[in-house]
């Protein structure tokens, strides 16, 4: 059996990914679909929607084989370690390819990219520290030595300022890092951008639209043309538990006090929390009675929203740099849910993974997973903040089993 | 004008506390009396019923006429830390003399002990290491050192196993130790015991009691018979603005989360917590839906009530080790209120106490007033999570007066 590995936050999953599932496994001819997914936080610093058990549900009913989980110190990192984590998983469970979207459907820009910066590693630096001596800011100086770097060697190349280019960049830089024999190959994304909000003459909407659209409105049947109805199902169900979804707004008590239980040079102890921002966190979390409000206080230049999220986001699970940045491989495999097929599949290839695979969490020494499991229960904490139920946690709950 | 100071938690203010200031103030014939009063975490570990503004009205109401904080590092520390933090600050607003409650109200038994443990302190020490090294508990060996240590000089002294009376040693300690000027004496309670229950046929109950039956019974008139009208009418006042009562129930939702964070190891960061307690605090936070509940899981032989609340009271507040037993004194005399004599009193005074009188607070570099401070903050969002309302911040609200 030939599988093809994707990496997913599936927050929600709608009609985009299921595009996306049907194309990779038509282009790369494969049995199977296996999808790496992030467990309750997410890459650009956000508690997901809904929890992990709804999300692979969602996924498994609409043509994901088997769903594993991208453990915290990679799904809430930044792309470099994010991608690499995901790229070990796929390869460690013998995924023959890899498909990830894109605006224009060619590997051919990802791979000149990534050979030419590779190639002229020496150069490229050089060519940042010139431009930066100059003056410009550090992003800048980025753009500018890659424009220059382009000159060398006429090909085509990615546009680096966009943030999904910037993934597939580091997906590419992956498979070269860990000499990985997995295959990338690249999937050409449907009309919803990145950011786009939800439009009322397509079916096809970027899951940012779609919690946009959530949130905004209040109600579920809005979003209804642009999910799978397996997936629709799956939030009616959610919602009927818990009455809302997942935002940062309902966890804002929590992460307020803890910000607020600090002494700001304690706060650097987080991922990202440096340069005085952490005065500013202590400051403004004790006069904010939201998590935009704070988010209007906090925001600046010097920072963009995603990097703000993603520390908050560690303060939150009190995550540590140290805990964070020790990590520099998955220590396994962690199953969260699988079809028939995707069972047929560990059955006849679980022997050749390189590592092990975990269906039912016990007591662990595994730091790795010690992460997860605090992790979910923080989030599971939050959650009856609002709701008088717990989500499943990690111990009670087995593999989805569709 | 003659002060007489006293040392007080107010939680709340009770019918025992109006006797005992009446008697102070007669049996030392004082003008004033001061009330060292503890914010809103008290010794015992426990968030205060009400908040201090609250607690000092009560009090500015039935006698007392002024109220300062005791700041936090030694409002909730163990009682030689406690009562040397309140002798410093009487002595440092120049009190002449300060007033204990005890069982007998006889000051001779207190002072006795003192000078025999001070006089025969290395035979003391070495009868402990006997009755250790003879394989009794350390308490034990305290008790028994104590009693063969009597015999070398007969005299009255006090039991020691009494919580009221190791206070009150403390409290003569202290005045030995800082070489204070300050006259102790001691007035006779009435009545209600340390822990006792409320009676119908009295007055005058505990304040334990008193919120027993608060809690318990649920209903404020309950407890009218045992507090004055004016103290009566602060709870009524709170409780329409706030709902309920403060008890670490309602701020389990936050406690919970905040075990919940850390790994079982880095909680030993906190005062008291060591040998083994974290892994059991980490572990019953999890499975726990109640204050109540954690408390019978993680209590045990070893570790008193009140030494687990302290412990749980550090962990809320986020005070570390470090932190809370860097002081060794009272850096400021924070005001909380004043009646009109009490005004008199400071502004002949002022001048001559030793540490500097802050009224209203502003953004400080003093670390122990920042902990104020910063327990406040976290006092009033754990109250803001069952009330819509936050309690008067620090740097709002000036001293209150009568």
């Amino acid at each position: 059996m030939k599988a093809v590995g994707v990496v997913v936050e599936y927050n929600p999953f709608h009609n985009g990914h299921h595009y996306h599932i049907k194309q990779s496994k038509k282009k790369t001819d494969a049995d199977v679909v296996v999808a790496v997914m992030s467990g309750h936080f997410l890459q650009r610093g956000e508690p997901a929607l809904v929890d992990k058990w709804h999300r692979a549900r969602m996924a498994l009913l609409s043509g994901v084989d088997i769903v594993i989980e991208l453990p915290y110190a990679f799904a809430t990192s930044k792309a470099e370690q994010f991608a690499k984590g995901a790229i070990q998983l796929l390869t460690a469970m013998k995924c023959e390819t890899f498909a990830f979207g894109s605006e224009d459907g060619n590997i051919e820009p990802f791979n000149n990219t990534y050979s030419l910066l590779h190639d002229y590693r020496t150069e490229y630096e050089e060519l940042i520290k010139y431009f930066v001596t100059k003056g410009n800011s550090y992003p800048k100086s980025l753009f500018e030595a890659y424009e220059q770097l382009k000159q060398k060697r006429p090909q085509l190349y990615i546009d680096l300022s966009q943030p999904n280019n910037i993934l597939g960049y580091h997906y590419i830089e992956a498979v070269h890092k860990i000499n990985s024999s997995i295959k990338p190959v690249t999937i050409q994304r449907i009309q919803a951008g990145f950011h786009d909000d939800i439009s009322l003459d397509s079916t096809i909407a970027s899951a940012t639209g779609i919690r946009k659209a959530l949130f905004e409105d209040g109600e579920l049947k809005r979003i209804n043309d642009y999910v799978p109805n397996t997936s629709f199902e799956q939030l009616i169900q959610w919602e009927k538990s818990h009455r809302q979804f997942v935002h940062w707004e309902a966890f804002w008590p929590l992460l307020r006090y803890t910000i607020s239980r600090y002494l700001p040079k304690d706060l650097t102890q987080f991922a990202d929390v440096s340069e005085g921002i952490e005065f500013a966190l202590v400051k403004y979390a004790k006069v904010s009675n939201s998590f935009t409000e704070f988010m209007n206080h906090i925001k600046s230049k010097r920072y963009t929203w995603t990097r703000l999220q993603r520390m908050l986001t560690h303060i939150f699970t009190g995550v540590t740099k140290e805990q964070l940045h020790k990590f520099d491989s998955p220590t396994y495999i962690r199953l969260l849910g699988m079809t028939g097929i995707g069972q047929q599949y560990l059955g006849e290839k679980k022997k050749e993974f390189d590592l092990p695979l975990i269906s039912r969490v016990a007591q662990t020494k595994d730091e790795l997973l010690q992460i997860d499991l605090r992790t979910t229960e923080i989030y599971a904490q939050g959650i009856q903040l609002f709701s008088n139920k717990k989500i499943d946690g990690d111990f009670q709950t087995p593999p989805i089993r569709i």
